[in-house]
């Protein structure tokens, strides 16, 4: 998700307490950085943030990291937070692909939410659930791995399904259709509310590996 | 799929060539009662016969057995072929239970169109696509295994793709909107036009197994 240029929006970033500006730094030991033993989770690409929020407000002994590659959409997730005390969330603005360079076995769940599809075939590589991003994923998770994804691209998930199975993940759940399911404890992403509003077709998949 | 008694039906059904009675005396030989070493492909639950047979008019070099369980369906299939000559066509009416012991490790494909779904999570084991299934094409698969599946009903269809993956299948090609994808090959049954023209949406997977 692009957005236009926001201005003061790098200084903004900056400013917030959630942002981990050396991410690298922490590298194997991000359980330092939040003082505690508890599961982390990662969303990558995770826009505004409403989904991730709700998560860490929700769940309080879970540790959850909002990865966001763009300063134009990262500054109105932080707006959100500035009311908000929460001692399990930070913040990182990276591109995806150097996740691995991030975090060194010690992720428990990684949260792919209405990632870009990157429809052309020649853009295979980089769609969040291709071989090349799952490599990186085998180097950061502990050792049970879990990825949940929700899109609205049913040739995103279709792509994926593939994909996942191949580097061996198992499913766990799956739902064709999200939203007319009883998953009580969905939590809905900002492009999720509106595009289900508006008719669209939500996917969800829960996969995993040892 | 059951439809009314038909009277005569039994008798029509041993009257035709491409009936098989005694299935089971051509466990292991089935290359003997076409002739020829050409793969063998199986439906299970091919109703009115209408895949079937326009898969075996396509491709004459390929074996196909049809399988169903209901006189009352198998009749209406035999009817369709009283003007038609066909090599490579057998079919066999009887219960999917029995099928490991009609074939023994000599299966190339096995195609299970619009399966009864057996909504009730009591009756999962009953789904074609269930465990205790996929242990029975074990056997009958040569070393590799191919099964194609169609359904209109999104939970039967949810639940194949985690049996196929927790059975060790690898996806090959998934579609979950079938006749909105570009598959020129596909031969449709007569359910699966009904349903389609009533808008229904059909999955479709293809998984593999060496």
């Amino acid at each position: 998700m692009r957005l236009r240029n926001v201005s003061g929006a790098k200084e903004k970033i900056e400013a917030s307490k959630y942002i981990v500006l050396e991410p690298k730094e922490n590298k194997g030991k991000w359980k330092k950085v939040f003082g505690n033993d508890n599961p982390i989770h990662i969303e990558i690409g995770m826009g505004k943030g409403k989904f991730i929020f709700e998560h860490a407000l929700r769940d309080r002994d879970i540790n959850f990291i909002g990865i966001e590659k763009f300063d134009s959409v990262m500054v109105r997730a932080i707006e959100k937070l500035e009311d908000i005390e929460l001692d399990n969330l930070k913040l990182i603005r990276t591109d995806a692909l150097k996740i691995d360079e991030i975090f060194d076995k010690e992720i428990d769940t990684i949260y792919l939410n209405f990632s870009d599809p990157w429809p052309k075939n020649r853009h295979e590589d980089r769609r969040l659930s291709s071989e090349i991003f799952l490599k990186k994923y085998d180097n950061v998770f502990k050792s049970a791995k879990s990825i949940i994804m929700k899109t609205d691209n049913r040739k995103l998930f279709e792509f994926s399904l593939i994909s996942f199975v191949n580097h061996g993940y198992k499913i766990e759940e799956i739902s064709l259709d999200l939203h007319n399911d009883d998953y009580k404890d969905n939590i809905e992403t900002e492009y999720e509310t509106k595009f289900s509003n508006l008719g669209q077709n939500i996917y969800m998949v829960k996969v995993s590996k040892m």
